[in-house]
Protein backbone atom coordinates (compact mmCIF):
# COMPACT_ATOMS: atom_id res chain seq x y z
CA UNK A 1 0.00 0.00 0.00
CA UNK A 2 1.61 3.53 -0.95
CA UNK A 3 1.81 5.59 1.75
CA UNK A 4 -0.57 8.21 2.08
CA UNK A 5 0.51 11.67 2.00
CA UNK A 6 -0.78 15.07 2.03
CA UNK A 7 -2.03 14.75 -2.17
CA UNK A 8 -4.48 12.35 -0.54
CA UNK A 9 -5.75 14.09 1.99
CA UNK A 10 -6.11 17.13 -0.25
CA UNK A 11 -8.44 14.96 -2.56
CA UNK A 12 -9.95 13.35 0.29
CA UNK A 13 -11.21 16.77 1.54
CA UNK A 14 -12.38 18.06 -1.38
CA UNK A 15 -14.72 15.22 -2.24
CA UNK A 16 -16.03 16.11 1.37
CA UNK A 17 -16.75 19.62 1.08
CA UNK A 18 -18.05 18.88 -2.21
CA UNK A 19 -20.06 16.53 -1.09
CA UNK A 20 -21.11 18.99 2.03
CA UNK A 21 -21.68 22.12 -0.66
CA UNK A 22 -24.19 19.91 -2.41
CA UNK A 23 -26.43 19.12 0.54
CA UNK A 24 -26.19 22.60 1.68
CA UNK A 25 -27.55 23.62 -2.11
CA UNK A 26 -30.36 21.24 -1.44
CA UNK A 27 -31.22 22.84 2.39
CA UNK A 28 -31.20 26.18 2.06
CA UNK A 29 -34.41 26.55 0.11
CA UNK A 30 -35.92 24.67 2.89
CA UNK A 31 -34.61 27.17 5.32
CA UNK A 32 -35.89 30.31 3.17
CA UNK A 33 -39.42 28.84 2.98
CA UNK A 34 -39.44 28.34 6.65
CA UNK A 35 -37.71 31.63 7.85
CA UNK A 36 -40.46 34.13 9.27
CA UNK A 37 -37.94 37.43 8.67
CA UNK A 38 -37.42 38.54 4.86
CA UNK A 39 -34.19 39.55 5.57
CA UNK A 40 -33.17 35.86 6.94
CA UNK A 41 -35.14 34.42 3.56
CA UNK A 42 -33.28 36.83 1.43
CA UNK A 43 -29.81 35.89 2.98
CA UNK A 44 -30.39 32.30 2.27
CA UNK A 45 -31.65 32.32 -0.89
CA UNK A 46 -28.16 34.23 -1.76
CA UNK A 47 -26.52 31.98 0.19
CA UNK A 48 -27.49 29.56 -2.00
CA UNK A 49 -26.26 31.26 -5.37
CA UNK A 50 -22.92 31.84 -3.52
CA UNK A 51 -22.98 27.76 -3.19
CA UNK A 52 -23.34 27.29 -6.88
CA UNK A 53 -20.35 29.44 -7.31
CA UNK A 54 -18.52 27.61 -4.48
CA UNK A 55 -19.18 24.34 -6.38
CA UNK A 56 -18.15 25.50 -9.65
CA UNK A 57 -14.60 26.61 -8.02
CA UNK A 58 -14.35 23.03 -6.33
CA UNK A 59 -15.19 21.72 -9.48
CA UNK A 60 -12.33 23.81 -11.26
CA UNK A 61 -9.62 22.51 -8.75
CA UNK A 62 -10.98 18.71 -9.28
CA UNK A 63 -9.79 19.96 -12.79
CA UNK A 64 -6.43 21.30 -12.25
CA UNK A 65 -5.13 17.98 -9.72
CA UNK A 66 -6.96 15.62 -12.83
CA UNK A 67 -9.11 14.05 -10.69
CA UNK A 68 -13.24 13.54 -11.78
CA UNK A 69 -15.28 16.00 -9.41
CA UNK A 70 -16.94 13.64 -7.05
CA UNK A 71 -18.27 13.69 -3.62
CA UNK A 72 -18.01 11.31 -0.66
CA UNK A 73 -20.47 11.10 2.25
CA UNK A 74 -19.58 13.95 5.05
CA UNK A 75 -21.20 12.63 7.96
CA UNK A 76 -20.24 15.91 9.59
CA UNK A 77 -22.83 18.29 7.46
CA UNK A 78 -25.18 15.39 7.48
CA UNK A 79 -25.24 15.84 11.52
CA UNK A 80 -25.58 19.80 11.27
CA UNK A 81 -28.01 19.61 8.34
CA UNK A 82 -30.21 17.30 10.93
CA UNK A 83 -29.92 19.56 13.90
CA UNK A 84 -31.18 22.25 11.62
CA UNK A 85 -33.97 20.07 10.86
CA UNK A 86 -34.74 19.25 14.02
CA UNK A 87 -35.31 23.34 15.04
CA UNK A 88 -37.10 23.74 11.78
CA UNK A 89 -39.88 21.23 12.84
CA UNK A 90 -39.74 21.51 17.06
CA UNK A 91 -39.74 25.31 16.84
CA UNK A 92 -42.20 25.65 13.46
CA UNK A 93 -44.35 28.96 14.04
CA UNK A 94 -42.78 29.82 17.22
CA UNK A 95 -41.30 32.90 17.63
CA UNK A 96 -37.72 31.73 18.39
CA UNK A 97 -37.83 30.16 15.08
CA UNK A 98 -35.78 32.32 12.89
CA UNK A 99 -33.09 32.63 15.67
CA UNK A 100 -32.64 29.19 15.62
CA UNK A 101 -32.43 28.52 12.11
CA UNK A 102 -29.35 31.67 11.77
CA UNK A 103 -27.78 29.75 14.77
CA UNK A 104 -28.14 26.63 12.66
CA UNK A 105 -26.78 28.06 9.67
CA UNK A 106 -23.99 29.53 11.63
CA UNK A 107 -22.69 26.03 12.39
CA UNK A 108 -22.99 25.46 8.78
CA UNK A 109 -20.75 28.49 7.86
CA UNK A 110 -18.34 27.16 10.21
CA UNK A 111 -18.27 23.83 9.17
CA UNK A 112 -16.89 25.18 6.13
CA UNK A 113 -15.05 28.00 7.32
CA UNK A 114 -13.03 24.98 8.66
CA UNK A 115 -12.52 22.94 5.65
CA UNK A 116 -11.69 26.15 3.65
CA UNK A 117 -8.95 27.61 5.93
CA UNK A 118 -7.92 23.60 5.72
CA UNK A 119 -7.87 23.07 2.00
CA UNK A 120 -6.31 26.58 1.32
CA UNK A 121 -3.38 25.67 3.60
CA UNK A 122 -2.64 22.93 2.35
CA UNK A 123 -2.93 23.68 -1.10
CA UNK A 124 -0.41 26.67 -0.48
CA UNK A 125 2.00 23.60 0.63
CA UNK A 126 1.16 21.64 -2.63
CA UNK A 127 2.18 24.53 -4.33
CA UNK A 128 -1.45 24.75 -6.30
CA UNK A 129 -1.46 28.83 -6.25
CA UNK A 130 -4.59 28.63 -8.31
CA UNK A 131 -6.13 26.54 -6.07
CA UNK A 132 -5.33 28.90 -3.21
CA UNK A 133 -7.03 31.58 -4.86
CA UNK A 134 -9.92 30.22 -5.50
CA UNK A 135 -10.42 28.37 -1.87
CA UNK A 136 -9.61 31.71 -0.47
CA UNK A 137 -12.67 33.59 -2.70
CA UNK A 138 -14.89 30.73 -1.42
CA UNK A 139 -13.46 31.10 2.69
CA UNK A 140 -14.07 35.21 2.60
CA UNK A 141 -17.32 34.67 0.76
CA UNK A 142 -18.48 31.78 3.61
CA UNK A 143 -16.74 34.57 6.53
CA UNK A 144 -18.89 37.48 5.53
CA UNK A 145 -22.06 35.17 5.58
CA UNK A 146 -21.19 34.41 8.96
CA UNK A 147 -20.59 37.53 10.04
CA UNK A 148 -24.08 39.07 7.86
CA UNK A 149 -26.14 36.48 10.29
CA UNK A 150 -24.70 37.46 13.35
CA UNK A 151 -25.30 41.50 12.85
CA UNK A 152 -28.81 40.05 11.67
CA UNK A 153 -29.31 37.97 14.90
CA UNK A 154 -28.54 41.01 17.46
CA UNK A 155 -30.21 43.97 15.30
CA UNK A 156 -33.63 41.88 14.55
CA UNK A 157 -33.96 38.06 15.20
CA UNK A 158 -33.08 37.45 18.68
CA UNK A 159 -35.06 40.32 20.08
CA UNK A 160 -37.63 39.21 18.23
CA UNK A 161 -37.57 35.53 19.79
CA UNK A 162 -37.23 36.91 23.22
CA UNK B 1 -48.33 24.18 23.59
CA UNK B 2 -46.66 27.32 25.01
CA UNK B 3 -44.81 29.33 22.47
CA UNK B 4 -41.47 28.34 22.42
CA UNK B 5 -38.76 31.47 22.84
CA UNK B 6 -35.36 31.87 22.98
CA UNK B 7 -35.36 30.45 26.84
CA UNK B 8 -36.15 27.21 25.00
CA UNK B 9 -33.85 27.42 22.31
CA UNK B 10 -30.78 28.41 25.02
CA UNK B 11 -31.94 25.80 26.87
CA UNK B 12 -31.58 22.94 23.82
CA UNK B 13 -28.25 24.53 23.18
CA UNK B 14 -26.89 24.48 26.22
CA UNK B 15 -27.92 20.82 26.44
CA UNK B 16 -26.60 20.22 22.76
CA UNK B 17 -23.16 21.99 23.47
CA UNK B 18 -22.55 20.06 27.09
CA UNK B 19 -23.07 16.31 25.16
CA UNK B 20 -20.83 17.34 22.67
CA UNK B 21 -18.52 18.75 25.36
CA UNK B 22 -18.16 15.08 26.76
CA UNK B 23 -18.08 13.58 23.90
CA UNK B 24 -14.97 15.39 22.82
CA UNK B 25 -13.53 14.80 26.15
CA UNK B 26 -13.54 11.01 25.14
CA UNK B 27 -12.54 11.44 21.80
CA UNK B 28 -9.49 13.41 22.58
CA UNK B 29 -7.36 10.85 24.51
CA UNK B 30 -7.47 8.93 20.91
CA UNK B 31 -6.34 11.43 19.08
CA UNK B 32 -3.74 12.01 21.45
CA UNK B 33 -2.65 8.70 21.63
CA UNK B 34 -2.78 8.57 17.23
CA UNK B 35 -0.95 11.56 17.33
CA UNK B 36 3.05 10.98 15.70
CA UNK B 37 4.20 14.81 16.98
CA UNK B 38 4.98 15.42 20.38
CA UNK B 39 3.56 18.77 20.26
CA UNK B 40 0.20 17.98 19.00
CA UNK B 41 0.06 15.07 21.26
CA UNK B 42 0.37 17.86 23.98
CA UNK B 43 -1.55 20.16 22.86
CA UNK B 44 -4.81 17.13 22.35
CA UNK B 45 -3.89 16.24 26.33
CA UNK B 46 -3.97 19.93 27.19
CA UNK B 47 -7.63 20.41 25.21
CA UNK B 48 -8.77 17.56 27.12
CA UNK B 49 -8.38 19.75 30.42
CA UNK B 50 -9.45 22.88 28.97
CA UNK B 51 -12.88 20.86 27.80
CA UNK B 52 -13.26 19.45 31.26
CA UNK B 53 -13.35 23.20 32.43
CA UNK B 54 -16.08 23.77 29.72
CA UNK B 55 -18.17 21.48 30.90
CA UNK B 56 -18.08 22.82 34.44
CA UNK B 57 -18.64 26.47 33.69
CA UNK B 58 -22.02 25.06 31.53
CA UNK B 59 -22.71 23.07 34.31
CA UNK B 60 -22.90 26.29 36.59
CA UNK B 61 -24.81 28.18 33.85
CA UNK B 62 -27.25 25.39 33.67
CA UNK B 63 -27.79 25.90 37.78
CA UNK B 64 -28.12 29.58 37.11
CA UNK B 65 -31.10 28.56 35.10
CA UNK B 66 -32.58 25.87 37.42
CA UNK B 67 -32.21 23.36 35.11
CA UNK B 68 -30.65 19.86 35.54
CA UNK B 69 -27.62 19.97 33.61
CA UNK B 70 -28.61 17.20 31.13
CA UNK B 71 -27.00 16.65 27.58
CA UNK B 72 -29.12 15.92 23.94
CA UNK B 73 -27.52 13.67 21.63
CA UNK B 74 -25.70 16.06 19.20
CA UNK B 75 -25.67 14.91 15.61
CA UNK B 76 -23.13 17.13 14.70
CA UNK B 77 -20.84 16.30 16.74
CA UNK B 78 -21.24 12.39 16.04
CA UNK B 79 -20.87 13.35 12.30
CA UNK B 80 -17.34 15.58 13.13
CA UNK B 81 -15.87 12.41 15.04
CA UNK B 82 -16.85 9.83 13.11
CA UNK B 83 -15.25 11.84 10.22
CA UNK B 84 -11.96 12.28 12.68
CA UNK B 85 -12.58 8.46 13.13
CA UNK B 86 -11.90 7.72 9.40
CA UNK B 87 -9.16 9.68 9.10
CA UNK B 88 -7.66 7.52 12.19
CA UNK B 89 -8.18 4.86 10.06
CA UNK B 90 -7.33 5.79 6.64
CA UNK B 91 -4.48 7.32 7.68
CA UNK B 92 -2.78 5.16 9.94
CA UNK B 93 0.99 5.42 10.26
CA UNK B 94 1.21 7.81 7.24
CA UNK B 95 3.12 10.49 6.55
CA UNK B 96 -0.36 12.60 6.47
CA UNK B 97 -2.18 11.50 9.71
CA UNK B 98 -0.83 13.83 11.97
CA UNK B 99 -2.71 16.53 9.16
CA UNK B 100 -5.75 15.19 9.14
CA UNK B 101 -5.82 14.78 12.84
CA UNK B 102 -5.39 18.85 12.77
CA UNK B 103 -8.22 18.97 10.44
CA UNK B 104 -10.60 17.19 12.43
CA UNK B 105 -9.46 19.03 15.51
CA UNK B 106 -10.21 22.05 13.60
CA UNK B 107 -13.87 21.40 12.43
CA UNK B 108 -14.31 20.32 16.02
CA UNK B 109 -13.12 23.81 17.42
CA UNK B 110 -15.45 25.41 14.65
CA UNK B 111 -18.40 23.67 15.79
CA UNK B 112 -17.97 24.44 19.20
CA UNK B 113 -17.21 28.05 18.65
CA UNK B 114 -20.59 28.46 16.38
CA UNK B 115 -22.30 27.14 19.31
CA UNK B 116 -20.50 29.12 22.15
CA UNK B 117 -20.92 32.53 20.07
CA UNK B 118 -24.61 31.81 19.57
CA UNK B 119 -25.31 30.91 23.20
CA UNK B 120 -23.15 34.12 24.36
CA UNK B 121 -25.13 36.26 22.30
CA UNK B 122 -28.62 34.42 23.24
CA UNK B 123 -27.33 35.18 26.95
CA UNK B 124 -26.89 38.69 26.39
CA UNK B 125 -30.32 39.09 24.84
CA UNK B 126 -31.75 37.47 28.28
CA UNK B 127 -29.49 39.11 30.57
CA UNK B 128 -28.03 36.50 32.28
CA UNK B 129 -24.65 38.77 32.56
CA UNK B 130 -23.20 36.19 34.31
CA UNK B 131 -23.26 32.80 31.66
CA UNK B 132 -22.14 35.96 29.26
CA UNK B 133 -18.65 36.10 30.65
CA UNK B 134 -18.63 31.93 31.40
CA UNK B 135 -19.59 31.53 27.76
CA UNK B 136 -17.17 34.06 26.55
CA UNK B 137 -14.38 32.82 28.41
CA UNK B 138 -14.83 29.04 26.43
CA UNK B 139 -15.02 30.80 23.73
CA UNK B 140 -11.83 32.22 23.57
CA UNK B 141 -9.53 29.57 24.70
CA UNK B 142 -12.08 27.73 21.48
CA UNK B 143 -10.32 30.71 19.43
CA UNK B 144 -6.78 30.46 20.58
CA UNK B 145 -7.09 26.56 20.42
CA UNK B 146 -7.82 26.61 16.72
CA UNK B 147 -5.09 29.21 16.16
CA UNK B 148 -2.57 26.57 17.66
CA UNK B 149 -3.86 24.17 15.56
CA UNK B 150 -3.28 26.40 12.50
CA UNK B 151 0.65 27.54 13.61
CA UNK B 152 1.29 23.98 14.61
CA UNK B 153 -0.17 23.03 11.02
CA UNK B 154 2.29 25.60 9.11
CA UNK B 155 4.95 25.56 10.68
CA UNK B 156 5.55 21.70 11.01
CA UNK B 157 2.25 19.36 10.38
CA UNK B 158 1.62 19.94 6.54
CA UNK B 159 5.80 19.93 5.64
CA UNK B 160 5.70 16.29 7.22
CA UNK B 161 2.72 15.25 5.49
CA UNK B 162 3.83 16.94 2.13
Amino acid sequence: MAEKTLDDLFLDTLKDIYYAEKQIIKTLPKMAKAAQSPELKAGFEQHRDESEVHVERLEQIFEMIDKPARGKTCDAILGIIEEGKSIMDEFKDAPALDAGLVAAAQAVEHYEMARYGTLKTWAAQLGLNEAVSLLDATLQEEMATDQKLSKLATAQVNKKAA
